[in-house]
């Protein structure tokens, strides 16, 4: 029997989360909400639920091949994931492979450089706060991670970061930055959750340096729905 | 011989530097000068420079006979210290006992409860860019400090603090939170360098909770020359 959304939990920026008839799965539906600056900036892209569903479905499907821990069971529909029920993490971690966005501006440095180490950013999920930069002694004196817990994080984003650098390569893209969030599942492990996708990574065509993500939207560069549709005909090309 | 005041080589917030006529040794003057937030609120109060001097001299004399390495060679006169010449690292090492200041803001946290660990701040030496907090990853990225010289840091940091949290006690005082810097000596070693007073420290009475520090200038308490006269007093009781 296959399952169906019931209670509506959750609404984010750009998805709502739905109960199932089973307590430990959950329903997961894309917006076309685009939202920057801390919600400063609002708008819709055309399709962009859809493509990011897609896009998502294949990294997950990608890093589950991997050996990495993910919520995600299966795709349902152009909209719709059914993922593992968990318990967000309020950590957001930040990858960064070229200097851009927020560190650039706060450090002074121009965007576009390789940088010479990987850089891990972790930011305390917090509307009310703007989402602020904090370090291991933040995050655990705030209460949303153990030293342990950590360690763990930073371990499994490395291993993701590489196998995502690997794999946009090969759709010609640079994988610039990118977010992710996890969350503990009902057994109390640690699991990739949220979304991969062009809302959530920072990804730059290797040939032409052109921005292929939400960057399009946050900075007003047009043509953004036609970046996501790009990302995922890339990707689907290389992952099929 | 004694070494007298040459050139002119710097001036801080609340400090100047001059040359002598040892290439590896400078005059530290103290100034009565007071900023906070970033320059942005400035005045002066009366003997700080005087007493800053004279409770940075019991406190590195006391960290020394500590085995921590450190810039400081004599004090010279009431305003005045001779000192090891260093190029100072740009990054501001914070250390955090109880939540307060900056990061009770950033963290939406009331100010005043001890934290269960002790939390480790690093801030870029950066005055336009407002000393932003940042990680060692971005430490590493700016070429401030290598990862093993982070650590080196980190270290005598942690010393530092309990040394420091055990002396003010013996006075009284609890020691809330302290900003130090370190600075590479000619040989590049790694030497505790600038100052350590109630311009750096945030410094509570153990019974009362009085404030004993800058807050007192930063938030308009009054008695603040008072202030940093009782920290002076009550410290070279305990020291001598």
């Amino acid at each position: 029997m296959s399952l169906t959304k019931k209670d509506f939990i959750y609404e984010g920026k750009a998805k709502q989360v739905y109960a199932t008839e089973e307590a430990d799965k959950v329903i997961v539906y894309y917006k076309d909400d685009a939202t920057a600056f801390n919600a400063q900036k609002r708008g819709t892209v055309e399709d962009k639920g859809e493509m990011n569903n897609k896009i998502s479905t294949l990294i997950f499907n990608y890093l589950i091949e991997k050996g990495i821990p993910t919520h995600f069971i299966e795709q349902l529909n152009d909209r719709e994931q059914l993922v593992k029920r968990v318990s967000i993490i309020p950590i957001e971690m930040v990858v960064r492979n070229y200097v851009a966005g927020s560190m650039a501006q706060r450090l002074g440095l121009e965007e576009g450089g390789k940088s010479p180490v990987t850089i891990f950013d972790i930011c305390y999920k917090k509307d009310e706060l703007g989402d602020p930069l904090i370090n291991d002694h933040h995050a655990v004196l705030l209460g949303a991670a153990t030293y342990d817990e950590l360690k763990e994080l930073y371990a499994i984003t490395d291993k993701i970061n590489e196998a995502l650098k690997e794999l946009f390569l090969k759709a010609g893209l640079i994988l610039a930055d990118f977010k992710i969030e996890f969350g503990k599942d009902l057994d109390g492990n640690i699991i990739l959750a949220d979304e991969i996708s062009p809302d959530t990574c920072r990804l730059w065509d290797v040939e032409t340096g052109e921005k292929l993500d939400k960057d399009r939207f946050r900075r007003d560069l047009g043509d953004v729905s036609e970046a996501y549709h790009e990302v995922y005909n890339r990707l689907s090309k290389v992952l099929k």
